[in-house]
């Protein structure tokens, strides 16, 4: 079984955000996979999808400023400058966190930890809403 | 072909280890796959799974040594930090370095290239054992 | 229906290059796949691989310029330094970025995103020629 669905996410701050439920209201059909793998892709360069802790909101607010600490804005060196300061860091950021993840399935479920949630990074100030493209696989 | 495993590494001191031998001993299933996929996802927010080097110790410890230069401990704006100085440079690691890795299968083995080996990367002083879910696809 | 094939790219220099085109070219069978998944994997780990912005030339030199910011070469804790000054930072960018990307591919094609396109990461001064593994799987 393959399914191949496009999910518009609402438009979010800068910053971390978990969507976990958001993400699985629009996929009911993962509930029929007994064995089987999800795909994550989001189309952007400039937002990003990881998994991390699920709990405590901190984590996020956290993880953004140390990513900012990172990768700041108005390097000397940068010279992708033209759509303001935030865009270059943003191309940064996606290609560390990174613009995808794979997820196992188990008996109709998220094979994810306790404590595990999906985060998106949504990385310039003004994002737009952001399209991730799930694969579903499985049996 | 699916198989689902969850395997139990057994608790490693913090910094970078290679456990290609450990993974492979679980998975005896890999020699009857001739075309397939293995994806390993690790069910922790402050541990890793990425693929290094797998000859040289020291890049192990050098990559340890970076990524705590990186991701310095006692940052002053962190505010998640109940769990001590090693917790949330630890989920932020986990983000860096990434959940899960996916590998190509092909005529019975993962197709690592020659110098390739899977790390794990242990985030806390005092990590516990940790759970990777292995789903193993192929023909 | 599974496809497992190594496609070799040329040698090129240090920096982040864009191979969209180059992939492309070496798998026509992308077009047959109404739903599935492409998967690629590097077999170095001195060279990544990753998803971002594939229009302006100088995204791809800010990401290598920040990106040796980030893992500067001379560290003094370095011990893995036989290779010469470039050789560590390469591991530990390869694991930043990524050794890996997976992408879905629906109605025939790669599902990017308008701006996006998928960049090798070379962190060798003299980098070899690189090998990707490619499965394509899918109906």
């Amino acid at each position: 079984m393959w399914l191949h669905r496009e999910i518009t996410l609402s438009a979010r701050p800068r910053g971390f955000h978990l969507i976990t439920d958001e993400l699985l209201e629009q996929l009911p059909e993962i509930t029929s996979i007994d064995a089987g793998v999800a795909y994550f892709f989001i189309k952007h360069t400039s937002a990003s999808l990881c998994v991390n802790e699920n709990a405590d909101p901190t984590v996020r607010s956290d993880m953004e400023a140390h990513l900012n600490k990172i990768v700041p804005e108005n390097a000397p060196y940068y010279r992708h400058t033209l759509e303001g300061p935030d865009d270059m860091p943003a191309h940064i950021k996606a290609t560390l966190v990174g613009s995808s993840i794979t997820l196992p399935v188990h008996r109709g479920q998220l094979c994810l930890g306790v404590w595990q949630g999906i985060y998106l990074g949504e990385h310039r100030d003004r994002g737009s809403s952001r399209r991730i493209v799930v694969t579903l696989q499985g049996e």
